[in-house]
């Protein structure tokens, strides 16, 4: 028996459910999980639904597109390890938990590799015998440098996505574009919150009494692509802002590694600048 | 155009989204928000429609029961203030939240009364315009004081839901039974840590970092209910006891109100002494 | 016995606990509880002391005064309610909050009245017996309205704090410096999120999974005075900006109680545009 | 310049501070934090300090000694990597998360070693350079088990800390008493609620909103010594137990980490079964 999460959106009109699930009745399969969510602002239906049963895949996207007005996107896939890419420059919470986790078997993800603007990592990422490439910024402009990284990247097969477990560098329009919706970053404040540099700084400056930190998609405006997950932590006075870094390095790991793990299991739509997350 | 709140429960089998949503779809309703679950462990399916459209309430359930399973519970409710009596002892503070979202329009229900073993809550509870009924345990068994109580729900017409906001009295069987999951309580523990007396004080003593408040239905066997809302608070080792109460008093009220509108709502279903939330 | 809380902010230089707590130990005093904390970037000193015994405030503070160096700040509160005056707009939480804390006695405040742009209020504010004034924008510039408002505050005697309890005008300088860090606000986001007119709408467009209040005293620049406290809560996809808005309330009320509670206990120093809260 | 952590608990009497802290002013030292805590109930004085100086941490010591009740407890530590060993089952996720701690140079630590019942873990820890024993209880009564157990930790000189990540096999008196509040355990639940086997699967059963992990020292009572740190997350009908574990994973190692790290940093007092923390 083979197992299917089918992820579907579409314009909102009556009957969506009914047809899919025809669909799931007629084919005898089994539903494990069912969700669906309607924006009414918007106008837009999403479904997400793990099924079991007799069918191949090909044949289950087809009737399902079918029965569903021709605007509507569905996916069928088959749970299976995703590629993922990390990149990271020089601190080892957000890699190492994902490493960990990995290593405990709880990503169903294959690390192709660790890209680094530094080589301070290699030693902590070869322990766990995982490629690291050290790509140095070192005299060249961002759009050289970013070309020797997406040459590096060019060099896998099948990216899922991108993992930027504190990659400190901004991304160009270009890089960002060749990789729509699978480039996942943390960024070390509860966003919309001290966008930008040094947020811990500005956080201290300001003397808020909790940060935070936000997973997210990255799009062409720094720091403001769909939201995935956000978590935060209460400080007070006696914080400089280095306790406020150290602390929030225990947010940042556990949010970065919940939205991949979000994201490796199929449960994220994006639309409107937004995630939808079943 | 009508709205109902459909709720559903059943044995799992294949088929039953599909045929809830034919019938949605022949009537031609509109689906608002559409919830389902499955308790694979108990082979139990859940679900919760919001539907909108011109039909009535008892053609759409004849229709949904007869698509259904015998066994299968169906509820077609239509949206409308539910009558509740509110217990309580001393304490105004979940008393008191509770009637101040009353009078903000937030709760959808009418308060036909609030019933005490004191009356040192009467002079509060009149400002509101609440009937206001002392019935005092002094001098009475647990039985009789029981009957005293339950003569006066008698007089009360169709009691949707009975909220003890710090009633500080053990309810005998014969009372629970009576009204069977439509008595929500708040128990000031986060439960099942700290049952019975004086939670606050068994915390203190033992020393714990984090204080919680707890939901639940009542039922026979003493704060073992099916737990409906939770929430916590942190606190440290310069807390007396009294200072756990006093902060566990924000939790109580955020927690039991919370949990009330829920019930109002028709978002809770009741199975195996839990509860499943949509 | 008398109980005094002594707060003194000082530059910070060797001896300074020395100096207070032999003053403590020399008068016989017993100490209750003593906090202390030195910012190391502005090389400031904060104290505050509760303590009991046979000593006149005003010696206690020469006292001390004498002590220290001159430029330090030496306060010696004898434990009493507080005057205060809440200013709201239309909204009954933030508000109601407070007065049943108030009817319960948990807040040590004198509420002196209820000073409203409208008059939506009045009846609920009435029960608790409290002065109810409607000072109308209508028709009216800011200043001229501020003028009347004023006005009436002019008439109460020892103001110690003004509470906003979502009063939703805008204060001009003049105001803010009538009452210097001695106005609290709350502000229904997670400053500096979301600075500004609807923040649950801005909150909702971004696509936040995270919402907040922030309780802050208020100074020249909007939202941006010392924070005092904050709160948040989880929200996902399925959440409306009104959804926001409404659970966002349970917080906005926790965090401006706890806020008000905090002044009124005399726990908070302000320096820098920040509070350091004991 | 030498630094010092100066930890004291004495029978709280008049005088105290004072007394330590002209001692302070005496030698010149720079106070850098400074906490106290008086427990009312128990009549015990609590006083951490950090100061910097020229003076011998014996000379200090003594003059602390010297000016305070006899039966009072001085310690002057000199900021130094404290010895830990570490003892694990089969599970990586606590484990793993000091150990890429430690890498990262967070842990002011030598880990002399990670001793488990099994030899799982082995390949995962050797990555880090960190000896590994395993001591299989297989065909080995319980004594006999510990007894080995002891035998290597004797091996080790000056062990500050055994750290339980996820050990699951129950210590006997005998071997606490030889570590007494120098082992701290990390139980799966939010103590004291699910005591004993597989909280998690008790949890479930339960139908609880919320499950947590507890950080404690151990003591001659199962899960009930003194709490270091909790911490929660929330959950809802559609966890199965395994879903819980899992997630329960990610509160665990976070609080057992930060359960160390305050030992590490000498914050913690126990008393009465409980901890004082500053």
């Amino acid at each position: 028996m083979a197992q299917y999460r089918i992820l579907i959106d579409a314009n909102d009109e009556k009957g969506l459910v009914y047809k899919v699930s025809s669909i799931f009745f007629e084919k005898n399969l089994n539903i494990l999980t069912n969700n669906e969510f309607v924006d009414k602002v918007n106008g837009k239906f999403f479904m997400r639904s793990v099924v079991e049963g007799d069918v191949e895949a090909s044949e289950l996207k087809e009737l399902i597109q079918k029965a569903l007005p021709k605007a509507s996107n569905v996916n069928v896939i088959e749970p299976a390890k995703k590629n993922i890419v990390i990149m990271a420059t020089k601190e080892i919470h957000a890699l190492g938990d994902i490493l960990v986790r990995h290593e405990e078997g709880e990503l169903d993800a294959n690390i192709l590799g660790v890209i680094s603007n530094y080589d301070n990592l290699e030693s902590f990422v070869s322990k766990f015998n995982i490629p690291y490439f050290t790509i140095s910024h070192e005299g060249l402009g961002r759009a050289e440098h970013e070309e020797k990284i997406l040459q590096k990247l060019s060099e896998f097969e099948d990216i899922d996505y991108i993992v930027l477990a504190k990659y400190m560098r901004i991304l160009t329009p270009r890089f960002v574009e060749a990789y729509e919706n699978k480039i996942i970053n943390i960024h070390h404040s509860f966003l919309p919150a001290f966008i930008g540099a040094n947020p811990y700084k500005q956080a201290y400056d300001r003397g808020v009494k909790i940060i935070g930190a936000t997973a997210h998609f990255v799009n062409n405006n720094l720091d403001e692509g769909p939201i995935i997950s956000q978590e935060i932590i209460h400080v007070n006075h006696a914080y400089s802002w280095k306790d406020m870094q150290r602390s929030g390095r225990n947010v940042e790991k556990i949010v970065l590694s919940h939205a991949l793990k979000l994201a490796l299991e199929d449960r994220i739509f994006v639309y409107a600048n937004k995630s939808v997350i079943f």
